[in-house]
C-alpha cells in the first residue's frame, strides 16, 4: 500500500509503498483510511522536535488524525464489525489502568500515538486497536470528520473542561481561530452562552471566527490585550483558551485574563513567565490541556452530526501529502488539510 | 489606645498613642483586640512591596491577623453584639458584589484590607465591619486562635480545594511547614486520607510536620526533587502545595508535579518558568490560591475547637512588636508569632 | 396607592387603596413597580395551601414576581439609585449566614418572602431590601421582564443544576410547558446540546415548545412514558425536568428516567411513591428544587437581554387582577399573565 | 471442587461437587478463591427476590464478595499474572461502554454479576475477567478482606459521593452500623471531619459504631428522629447515609434530612413516600447508590492497607455456609461473614 514515510528529520516525507499491515492480538483492529488530517505536530515531527519523547525507529509512517472503514478485527472485538465507518481517538488505551477507569484515558499509562511513536495513518490502512474505534453513521464520509480525530477533540477538551466557568455574563478569550480554534468556537457556542471574543493575526480567520459565533474579534497587532481589556470592563476575560501559545501569545495570553480567572494553554511552543506574586494575589490559574478521551470525541460526533460543528477542510490525494504540508507551513490552509487515499 | 505603625518604608515600625476608632456606618463593628499575629506580609509591607498595590497614607496601623471581642457595633448590625469573642475575616466585604453572592467573597470588587490599605489591628482596637466577624465559642482565647484569621484560612483555602484530587492512594507534597504549611498539614491530615510528603531547609520544622501528620519528610538540600520522585514511584505528587514559592522552590515545585496533577502557589515572592509543551504535554495545572473565604474561616474555626488543627504560637506583648518581626525575619518563630496587646 | 389584597382564603382578591410603602431600615428599598406578574402559587395562596408554612397577617397584598424602578433608598444603599430600573429577587436576603455566603442565598435563614408572608407586589410600590435588586438597563420595560423573577429563576435554576449531567448525546425530557417550563426549554437551548423532548397534555403548548427548541414533543396522553422510552433507545432520559409534579406526573417522571439519571422535581401537589430497591438497583436521583439565587437572576437577564430568552406574557390593568388569576386557573394563559399597574 | 449452590428459591444451598472453571475467552481469569463473603443479598436470592431480574438457571453457585489468588489467566491478560493475591470487582465490566470509559463501571451495560446472574464465588475457584481483578500485596490474607469487595465497596462508593457535602461543621447520620455501615463509619472518619451520627436498632452496634469514630449514637428506638434533631438545632443532617431504607427507616431517613440536605438510600426494601411540595420547598434530594467502581475498591483497598479501615469478620469453613446464612438471618453477626474454602 502508499504510505507517507520519513526517513529523515528536516525532510519532506514521502510516498513509499509498504506491506498492509495486519490483525497481530485478539484487540486490534485494521482500518481502511478514507481521511487523514495534516496536523501542525506534522510539522513539528519533520523538524525533530518529538525525537526525544516519541522516539520512533526511521523510517515511519506519520498521521495521527483518522477516519475511515473497518476493514479486520481480531479474535475478542465486540465492538466494531467489518465495514463500519468509524473515527479513531488517537492514542489507543489499555482500558485497565486508574486513568482509563476514571473516565481520563488520555492519561493512560500504556497507550500508544500511532503517527508519533510508530506508523500511523498518512496511509491506506492503519493497524489500531478495538477501544479507539468510534463508531459513525455508516453514511458519514470519513475526509468530512477526520479533522476531528485529533484538532476537533482537543478542542473540545478544552472547551468541556472550560464549561463550567462560562455562565451567563462571562467572557471567553480564544486566542487563534485556526485548525483547533475554528473548532472551540463552534462548541463554545453550541455548549455555552458566554460572550466570545476571538484574537488572531489573519484578517480572514477572523472573518471564518464571526460566522462561527464569535460576538467580536480582535486583530492580534500588538493592542490586543488592551482591546480585550477595553471588551471586558479593564478586568479581562473570565477563561482565554490559547490555541497559539507561543511567540509571545502566551504572555498575552496570561494578561487578557481576569482576576479569579483560567488562561488554558492548548498551543504550544512558547514558554510561561509569571512572578508567583501576580498569581496568588489575583488567584489566577494556568490549565494544561491535552487531546480529549474516547467518550469526548464520541460527543463532539454527536454535535457533528447534528450541524453544530462543521469543519472547514481541504483535500489533497495521499500522494500530495508534501504539498498539503507545505500550504499548512505557508498559512494557506483555512481550517484543516485532509489527505484522502 | 496603643498600635503599631509605620512612618516609612524600610523602617521598623513604632508604637504610638492614637485615639481609638468609632463606629461610622451603620454595619461597622469596633473590637477591641485580644490577639494579632505577626506575618511574612508584614515584613514584605515594611519592605515596600505592597506600597503600589494598596497605597495607604503612612503612617499607619499594620496587622491584619485578628481576634478579639467586639467592643461596639452599628445600628444595623445583626449578627454580633458587644461582649462576643470573635475571629475578624481580613478583608471586609460588601456582600452585594457577584464574588461575595457566589461564594467567593475573597474576590469581592468592594473589599478592604485593614493592616494593608489602611489602619489594621496591631492595636488596642480594630474598626471592621459586621461582615468580617466570625463568632466564637465564649471560652476561646483570641490569642490561641488569631493565626487562623490570615495564615489558617489561606492554608485551608488551599487544602480544601484540593480535596476532590486526594483521594486514597495520592500523594500530596507540602512545601515550606512554617507559619501556614504547620496549618495545611493538619487540614490535609483532617480532611484526606492522601499520603503527605513534607519538604523543608529546616530539620526542625520537619520533625514538627511529622507531629502533625507528615507520612514523610524530605530536607530541602537540592535532592529533594528526586528524593519525591522517588517516592511517588517516579511521577512526582498529584497535588503540590507550595507555600514558599521563591527562591527557586517555584520551579522545583512544578517539578515535583506529576502527569495531570496541579501545583498550587500559596507562597510568593518567585516567578514561574514553564514550557507551554510541558504544560500541554502532561495536562498539568498551576493553581493560584489567595486567602479563604468567611465561610471557610468559619469551618476552619470547627476544626480548632474540635482540637483537630492546633496553632503553635510564641506571644508577645504589643510593645514588643519590633522584636516579633525581627525573630520572624530571622528564622527565630516556630509556627507564628502572636502580639497581645 | 392601589394594591390587590386577600381578605379572606377562597375568596378573591380585591383591589384596595392602601398607604404607600416607605423606607424604614438603612437597607430598604421602595420601588414602583412596573409589572407584577401572576403565578400558580396565587391560586394556591388563595386555597390557603400557604397559610400554614407562611402565616400572613389577612388583609394583605399578594404578588411574588416582580420588576419597576426604584422609588425611595435607606441610607446605607450603595447598589441601586433612585430612578434605577430593577427587577427583583422575590425573597430579601440577610447576606450574613452560611447560605447567602456560599453562593445559596435561597436558602438564606433569616428571608423573607413579600407576597406569601407579608405584603407583596400586585401594587402601586414595593417595599423590598438592596439586596434583592438586579440594576438592569435603564430601556428595559419591567412588565417586558417581570415573569423572569419567579418563574424564570426557577426554571433556570433547575437547568442550571442539570447542565453538568447534560453533555452532547443526552437526553432531557421537559414536563410542562408552561410559565415555567416555556423558559426552561429556551435556557436548556441556550446552555446545553442536548437532545430535548417535551411533554404536556395541551397541543398549542407543544407547538410553542418546538418553536422555543424542543426537537421531540409529546402529549400527555397516557402513552408518554412509553413515547419517551421509544425516543430514548428504551433506557429513559437522562435528566427528567418535571415542572408539574402532580396528578402523576411525578410517578412518570421518575420512570421516565434512565439508570443513573436524575429525575428533577419543580412542580408540585402531588407525591413520589418509590421503591427504595428501585432507587439504588439503577442509581437513580430525586433532586430537589426551588427559586434559584440572585446571581442566577442576573444570569438569567443576560439570556434575556441577548434575546435567548423570551417571555410569551398577556398583560392585564391592576385592577383586573381577578380576571388574571381566573384566566391562568382555567388554562387560557399561554406563558405568563402580567399585571401593570 | 466443593460449591455452595442454590437448587431452588426458599430452600438452602447445599455444597457440591463441581467441575472447577476454566479459562474460556482471552480476558477471562481463574482465581481460587481465599474469602466469600456471606451478604443479606444472598438471603434476598434465596427469597427468591432477585429471581425476576437476574434470571439465574438452578442450580447454581451464589456468592459475590470474593479475594483470592490468580490460578490461570487468558493470553490476553496483562494486569495480573498466576499467584497475584486479588480482591475482586463484584461485576466484571466490558470496559468499552460509554459508563465503563466515564468511570462509572459500575453502570457497564455489558456487565455480568458472578452469584447472582451465574456461577459465584462460595466455592474453591471462580471464573472471572481480568477487569474485575484488583492486585494486592501478595501478604494480604483474602479471608480479611472479601467483605470489602461488596460490602466495603458500596460504602465507600456512598461515602465518597458525600464528601463535597461534609465539609467541618456539617453533621452526617449514617443508618444501620452493621456489615456495610460499620465499614461505612471508617470511612466517614478518614475522610472528612463532619460529626458523625450512628442509628441503630442494636445497643451492640452502637457500642462497635463509638470505637469505629461515631461522635454520637442514637437507639433506632421510635425516638431517633426527635434525637437527631435535637442534635442538629433543630435542622436535621446535612446528609443521611440509611444502610436499612426498609421497614420505616426510609421515612425517618428523609425526615432527618435538613432543608438543601440529601438522603442517600443505600439500603433497600422499603419504599419512599414523599410529598412533591416537601421536595421543592425544602430542596432536598434523595439520592440513589449502588456499588462502587473498580477504581473505588482500589481507593478502599489503600485505606485497609494503612489500617483506617478494618473489618469485623466471623469466618466459617466453607462447608458450613448453611450455619453462617442461618447467622446472618438471626442477626448473630458482627460484621461480616467469611466463608473460607
Amino acid at each position: 500500500m502508499k504510505a507517507v514515510r520519513l526517513h529523515g528529520y528536516h525532510q519532506q516525507p514521502v510516498v513509499d509503498d509498504v506491506p498492509e499491515p495486519t490483525v497481530q492480538g485478539p484487540l486490534d483492529v485494521v482500518v481502511k483510511i478514507g481521511g487523514a488530517g495534516v496536523c501542525r505536530t506534522d510539522l513539528h515531527i519533520i523538524e525533530g522536535q518529538w525525537e526525544a519523547a516519541m522516539g520512533p525507529t526511521l523510517p515511519y509512517t506519520i498521521g495521527h488524525e483518522n477516519a475511515g472503514w473497518v476493514h479486520e478485527v481480531g479474535s475478542a472485538v465486540t465492538n466494531v464489525q467489518v465495514g463500519d465507518t468509524v473515527i479513531l481517538h488517537p492514542t489507543p488505551t489499555c482500558g485497565l489502568c486508574r486513568a482509563c477507569r476514571a473516565g481520563q484515558d488520555m492519561h493512560c499509562v500504556n497507550s500508544s500515538f500511532p503517527g508519533l511513536s510508530h506508523d500511523g495513518g498518512m496511509a491506506e490502512y492503519l493497524l489500531t486497536s478495538a477501544r479507539a474505534c468510534v463508531k459513525l453513521d455508516p453514511q458519514t464520509r470519513p475526509q468530512d470528520v477526520a479533522a476531528l480525530a485529533d484538532a476537533g477533540i482537543t478542542a473540545y477538551h478544552a472547551v468541556r473542561k472550560a464549561i463550567p466557568l462560562l455562565y451567563p455574563g462571562t467572557t471567553c478569550v480564544l486566542v487563534g481561530a485556526g485548525g483547533l480554534g475554528h473548532i472551540g468556537i463552534q462548541c463554545l457556542a453550541a455548549l455555552t452562552a458566554t460572550k466570545i471574543i476571538v484574537v488572531d493575526r489573519n484578517p480572514d480567520a477572523l472573518k471564518l471566527a464571526e460566522q462561527l459565533g464569535a460576538q467580536y474579534t480582535v486583530v492580534a497587532d500588538g493592542g490586543h490585550v488592551d482591546a480585550v481589556r477595553d471588551l471586558t470592563d479593564g478586568a479581562g476575560a473570565d477563561v482565554v483558551l490559547d490555541f497559539v501559545a507561543e511567540q509571545g501569545a502566551e504572555q498575552d495570553g496570561f494578561a487578557m485574563t481576569r482576576p479569579a480567572g483560567s488562561y488554558f494553554v492548548i498551543g504550544y511552543g512558547g514558554e510561561v513567565h509569571v512572578p508567583t506574586l501576580d498569581i496568588i494575589s489575583t488567584e489566577r490559574n494556568i490549565i494544561g490541556n491535552i487531546v480529549g478521551t474516547y467518550n469526548e470525541l464520541a460527543e463532539l460526533m454527536v454535535l457533528a452530526e447534528s450541524g453544530k460543528v462543521t469543519l472547514h477542510t481541504k483535500t489533497y490525494p495521499l500522494a500530495e501529502a508534501a504539498e498539503a504540508l507545505k500550504d499548512l507551513d505557508a498559512g494557506r490552509v483555512r481550517g484543516r488539510a485532509i489527505l484522502v487515499p
